[in-house]
């Protein structure tokens, strides 16, 4: 890896001394059996050295990165995962997503799955309403799966789900409610719509060790409000994304860097009052958003 | 950092989203209130994407990292430090060191601490015997303290502790014996010599994931045959080190890296009934070494 300015501030010995011992580092994997194996621990070796040499860490600091390391280890349990949280706010996640989701044509951009999915959430008819309850404004979705050629999705399973209002997905209230999550399939000419509630922020759980270095970077723990999608379809990929609401102003600060200016959407208020599109009363205001999805080939 | 040819073997509107994303990371640590931890954890931030954007991780290669550390901070107790472990077969700890102790004229190279120092080791006379009753061939160790510019260097506080023929420290054997560990002060012109024991090779602990990745990696746990020094005098840079046994076969395999050539040592097999230097009687054979110990300036 290139250091720049490096080994002019090092003396040569000691340049000598720190690069022969990545070499050797290195060389120590060339025995893997799997082959992807090698190449991941020596291209591993080699940014994590180059890490070391740039900042030229601190015996002091290096204890405190491992001291990081056993508080998370710690902390993590069945219910809490404080390194894919440090995943997360280091932008390592949505990286990973970036990487295996690759720009195709104007497919939809994907974002990360976050912790809050399950599997078995109840199926919808479309224009029914994913709430089940959960406090909340209601909010219209409606919009159409396409190929990339722009070719209606049919059958498209199309999964949602998302916080109420107070920032608290169903799996964290405590008992076994099913609330804010559901599926449903477009229909022939691709088109989906159901109600669901306008997204608000939450925090991700931040009183544990990533929460100190995100206090100490001075950023906050919120995520920007969003709703979460997966899509389904043979023959196409998968798609895992939220959409965001244009205005939000923790758009340029999620905690999580899920944010991709083209899953923002304009979540449109509607005055009390405003006849629904389907009829049904919601008593106060709502609000209605649009969200056309485009899916990839399978690779 | 630089990608060589990452970005002209993933197209361009791709490249772009994935440096996007890396931008906004290391932008989120501007307001970091101590500068050195914004300094870290930019670093950290760059190099870290760096490495993901060069093996193109998969999603369940991402998993299965995730799934490391947790196992890792499961293990990981008062007694077992796996993430230490981690660092020091990636040559993290011994880069650390290197960075840490800057080469310096003719001062003798520092190496990993290791776990099993203890702060209140007895004190021995000059040509006692560290061994305490731990198993082992008897090995006669002398040498001298002296600064880069050979002053001799009296009074310097030696510390030196080793495993014992069986590979085990006095820690690890379950009760309160010291063995295998003492301290003692050069002379007036910076002479020290102890009885020891010959060092043998022991394996780090390899029960757990990081004993996985060795084993998937074709490595041994093992480390070279060494005996622990650290040397502490007013002025002059504490030196951390080991000596090593020339013609160990594992000399060019020590599982943390700790080998570096002007640590290696002759020592030297005497045969049965050979006199020892002291008079003292050992019964069978013997070895015996020689370490010049020079120590760098204070910085």
């Amino acid at each position: 890896m290139a250091e720049p300015g490096r080994d002019a501030a090092v003396a040569d010995e000691q340049a000598a001394r720190e690069r022969e011992l990545i070499d050797r580092v290195v060389a120590s994997f060339d025995g893997a059996a799997d082959e992807r194996l090698k190449t991941v621990l020596q291209s591993l070796t080699r940014h994590l050295h180059a890490f070391l040499r740039e900042v030229r860490l601190t015996e002091d600091e290096w204890t405190t990165g491992i001291g990081f390391l056993t508080a998370a280890g710690h902390l993590t349990d069945d219910k809490r995962q404080e390194f894919i949280l440090l995943s997360d706010v280091l932008g390592a996640s949505m990286q990973t997503i970036a990487i295996n989701n690759e720009a195709y044509a104007n497919a939809t951009e994907a974002t990360v799955f976050g912790p809050f999915f399950v599997d078995d959430a109840p199926r919808i008819d479309n224009g029914g309403d994913i709430s089940g309850g959960a406090a909340g404004q209601p909010c219209w979705v409606a919009g159409t799966v396409t190929d990339t050629s722009g070719n209606p999705v049919p059958g498209a399973r199309i999964e949602v789900w998302e916080a109420d209002e107070d920032g608290f997905y169903d799996v964290q209230y405590g008992d076994d409610r099913t609330a804010g999550r559901a599926h449903l399939f477009s229909e022939a000419d691709g088109a989906y719509r159901f109600w669901a509630i306008t997204p608000t922020p939450y925090p991700i759980p931040h009183d544990g060790p990533v929460g100190a270095l995100l206090a100490a970077s001075g950023r906050s723990p919120l995520r920007a409000a969003h709703l979460h999608f997966m899509v389904t379809a043979p023959g196409l990929r998968t798609l895992v994304t939220h959409i965001f609401v244009r205005g939000d102003e923790l758009l340029d600060a999620d905690s999580v860097f899920g944010v991709k200016d083209s899953l923002v959407m304009d979540f449109e208020e509607q005055p009390a009052g405003t006849p629904t599109p389907d009829g049904r009363p919601v008593g106060d205001t709502w609000s209605r958003t649009r969200f056309d999805i485009v899916l990839a080939p399978a690779t």
